[in-house]
């Protein structure tokens, strides 16, 4: 077998062996197959596309790439899901007090990277005396004895994706479906997980910008999953707009926090319990996606959501009074307000405009590694919509750096 | 500008600007663009295709990568010629000395590299004595004196050809025709003729298999060597079967000798008359081609091209007794004959088989650098259409290692 075999079958439009995919993948994370043949057959697909099959074994190949994390040890079916990003995304805060609370055990690892904001880690980090650093068996321990844990990625999950991804960013290979997919899937099948919900953000913040994509990505990762022995489902959601009001890593844990207290936007609060409740059914604590949801709802009603976010806030070292009284989080030191020019209705909210002042206030990573500002983002006041009056504000820009926040605006 | 816009743009079957196809070229060539970049351009060539514009781009911008040399200084009008590569084509060395000889200044700088047998400059070396590099300014007084040089390549003509083709080898993206095209012409037009002559072969032992495609690759090049100002002419030729009868080193030089003794095979003697008609009508020393085939055929006739050839010879150190006597020339300690098993005619001989069997003889290199047995090779003894009778040699396969006359075997 050798590498220019392989992209010339695959250029002039032959499906792939199992075994083709898997000596690319495995040769290519070796480093024995260099960058560019490597970018040559992903031009290749970009043009004669994969097959569902040849999706599959990427994915596997990728997932088989690195380490796979075993939650057998955790009793009860494990529920993961994977938003493919928006801005102002802060479900996964909101969504696993719910489903624990409901009796699904969540053993979440989860992501810094580069973005509007930083990930879910970097997001519970502003919770003063957060640890997102757990030994294996601690992480484990404690799904098993509070129902929840999130913490960073541990280990050398799909190391084949992470060079693959950095080659395609810069070789305009990116906006293929079948690499895309078993890009997501195969960090998420070596995550440990029973079942798999996927969250597809569909819009202008999101990066499957029409619906029809959307689907389309749909439908080629629960597909996968699903061959793949894990129960999959996926949910389109809509990216047109941020979710919520707050765009930021502290901004959007306090409204994370008035959501599980029932005082969140509208739109966060209902995304939530659909998702959350398909979680519940998932995990097999409801017997539809209806009671499911209705649990959900339940869960924030009555208070058990926001305590199991307080549980697992103060088991992970984290302040919990802060859970309580989220006004507890220091507010930024500069603020700029936009403010209407006419009056009338609000017709369309940029996200990716919204997410990328998020990071030019220092909310988000520019290059990897960087510090974030935690109490750094945006707060929307209106929503797509709602009615404005002249001089009224539309959003807060709020930062430590003066400089920044007016960049930001 | 930036390359992975570049990409995404072909990719997207958009025409690349002038400026972008030298970006692209001047920043591979100083390798400030990565390999795995131009892989990814290449591939998305292969499908979208460039158009005779960017064609032309990719041509100026490889040829301006390196030296330019410099043939002004030699009197009247230069004209070269260049073949796509074959099985026992010797032809440059029967058509330099008959353009030679009828008053077209012959400044050849030819290569060695890889194949079925060396290049030009490795089967002169078979002559004894036979020097093949000079300094440029030797080379032109030669040229001006006694009207033909034929010497190594020298300085550093299209380095960015060189760099891509390495790369186009191992990522399935040699089959272009823009790419092949502007591969040789970079090179043509680097080397500082007047004229170009270009010999596209067509058949099993050619690049282009079938006569179309070698049509098309004859007009490219021939478009993009008049928009650059050179007056160019091709002629597309067969190469289903081997050259005359002798695959080798110093069997070819001695067959181009026979050839310039008018004693030659009749495919290569007509093609030779052809070629170097050709090159008189473009050097203006005829005013047909009609006139320059019969001038050639002349020039054979004569004598006054086969004593061009000695002169040339022994003006670069070689012995040109053995121009004289083509008999001197040492022979092979090994053969092997090939006889035929049945009566009948030759149907066909697949030059591409001769060519391996020829490279296997060791008379042409698998690596660089290489040593080539200079005396080995392949002596046909029927050519397409001749009738055999049972046990009749049909071809000896000659060399100074047995074993390895016996793989060519």
């Amino acid at each position: 077998m050798n590498m220019n075999d392989i992209i010339l079958k695959k250029r002039n439009g032959a499906e792939l062996s199992q075994a083709e995919i898997h000596y690319f993948i495995n040769g290519y994370t070796a480093g024995e197959i260099p960058d560019y043949q490597a970018a040559a057959l992903l031009m290749a697909i970009m043009f004669q596309k994969l097959s569902k099959d040849e999706t599959i074994y990427l994915t596997e190949a990728m997932k088989l790439s690195g380490d796979l994390v075993d939650l057998s040890s955790i009793h009860g079916i494990k529920v993961d899901k994977h938003s493919t990003g928006g801005v102002g995304d802060k479900t996964t805060l909101i969504v696993g007090p719910i489903a624990s609370a409901c009796g699904v055990p969540i053993a979440k690892m989860s992501g810094r990277g580069l973005g509007f904001t930083g990930g879910t880690v970097d997001k519970m980090e502003a919770i003063p005396g957060m640890q997102t650093s757990m030994e294996p068996e601690a992480f484990i321990k404690q799904v098993n004895e509070i129902g929840l844990a999130v913490i960073g990625q541990t280990g050398h999950i799909a190391p084949a994706d992470k060079k693959l991804y950095a080659l395609r960013d810069v070789t305009a290979t990116i906006d293929n479906l079948s690499l895309i997919s078993a890009s997501i899937m195969s960090k998420k099948l070596a995550a440990g997980a029973d079942a798999i919900l996927l969250d597809v953000k569909c819009g202008s913040g999101a990066f499957m910008k029409t619906r029809e994509d959307a689907v389309a990505l749909a439908e080629m990762m629960v597909f996968i999953g699903n061959r793949s022995g894990k129960k999959t489902v996926a949910v389109v959601s809509d990216m047109s707009q941020p979710l919520g009001l707050a765009v930021g890593n502290a901004l959007e844990v306090e409204e994370a926090i008035l959501t599980l207290k029932d005082k969140g936007p509208e739109d966060i609060t209902k995304l939530s319990i659909e998702l959350a409740g398909i979680m519940i059914f998932l995990g097999q604590k409801a017997v539809s996606l209806e009671q499911g949801k209705l649990m959900a709802a339940e869960a924030i009603s009555n208070g058990s959501a926001l305590t199991k976010l307080a549980e697992f806030v103060s088991r992970q070292g984290g302040d919990p009074s802060y859970i309580y009284d989220e006004t507890k989080f220091p507010k930024a030191k500069y603020t700029e307000d936009l403010l209407a020019e006419q009056a009338g209705y609000i017709s369309a909210i940029d996200a990716n405009i919204i997410g990328l002042a998020s990071q030019h206030t220092g909310a988000g990573r520019m290059v990897m590694g960087e510090a974030i500002d935690m109490s750094a983002g945006i707060i929307l006041h209106k929503k797509v919509g709602e009615k404005v009056s002249i001089g009224q504000k539309i959003a807060t820009i709020e930062g430590n750096e003066e400089a920044k926040v007016k960049m930001g605006l």
